[in-house]
């Protein structure tokens, strides 16, 4: 069920050298890193803009959809990884503690099978 | 030099848990987690939108901006995750293999030091 | 049944002042101003992340959601116009040009009630 | 200095006109001409993510990326369209309103020549 382990130092390092192999880090400010991951991320969403809930759930079956899926699911990953690098984030401390912080804005009392906003719990 | 490792097993399944604590899995179609990646995306592009690109590289140094962008980078990288799981995706091998996809489309002899987009090289 | 007619001029020039007034425009590159317009479209995505299809098709007898959809709506425009004053687009035949591509790219007699992309057609 | 005015009826028929004509309004739930305007927004944004702020604003004397630009401003403006027509907004009312909204949010005094959010002023 999803990612066992994932060797993210390999990655980070293949991620890097592709970079300096094109001296590109010239581009990659964050404002920059920050826009290529929004428009990234907008890729993913048009695969499924004119697509049922239902369809986009059944997209694991259909190949051809998923060799797209997963392209732009690494491009988002990529960009992601490049502003993690760049401002010295420690992505696993930062997202245990924000599951934490979410766990206080829904609890599970209130929050239960309910999408509604936080702010309006 | 970013994330040295990362346990990707744990992460997940408080993730995993997180969603089922609040039976909110029957709100995550892949096509509304989209949205919601598209959504977090867009939180952390806000930081920027006004910043200079000289700023954005200096926002490491200010704790206060630090600790929202932590937070957007973070939920990108849950609702990614969860997309992940929902399609059973390889993520490692999927970004080994876009990695090498741009590899192609971005030769080092003619991309380097070119911000141009591959089919115009 | 949409829009009758609008005073652009007008709007434009209420705009232009607003900007003028808090010297604002020096913010205001087209480049900020595609991550602004992006922003916005994402706080309207927002409303929607959680909807069904259905229920996004009856927010209009929803007052206290139509306020915040016209709010990012009204946003949204006030950007885009900002990029036409500032890239000087005659926005009227922008759009009258693009409809005649997408028609082109869409023939009616491939393309009715089929939302496949035009690559797959 | 931008549109002097604009037959937004005229433009509304023309678009309502092609999307009856490919029987595509099924698709469009208001959900959906979120997603797409978020997609199109992403599309002018993706022309600018390598571009310096200077190179953004001389964009308009690049004839062929100004046909980009162009093409993807007026995406942006029909699917806005498509929502203020299937929510029953009155979008110049809209526009008024929410510009007042702003001038009280960000009076002159406090955020002349300042680019903080209101609620950091």
């Amino acid at each position: 069920m999803g990612e066992k382990k994932m060797d993210l130092k390999k990655i980070n390092s293949e991620i890097e050298k592709f970079v300096s192999d094109r001296d590109w880090d010239q581009f990659h400010s964050v404002k920059n890193l920050s826009m290529a991951l929004s428009v990234e991320s907008s890729e993913l969403l048009e695969i499924f803009q004119w697509l049922t809930e239902e369809q986009s759930n059944q997209i694991k079956n259909d190949p051809k959809l998923m060799g797209k899926v997963e392209d732009e699911v690494a491009d988002v990953f990529v960009y992601l990884m490049r502003i993690v690098n760049k401002t010295n984030i420690d992505l696993e401390q930062a997202v245990v503690r924000k599951i934490k912080k979410n766990a206080e804005k829904y609890p599970v009392e209130k929050s239960r099978g309910n999408a509604k906003k936080y702010n309006e719990l």
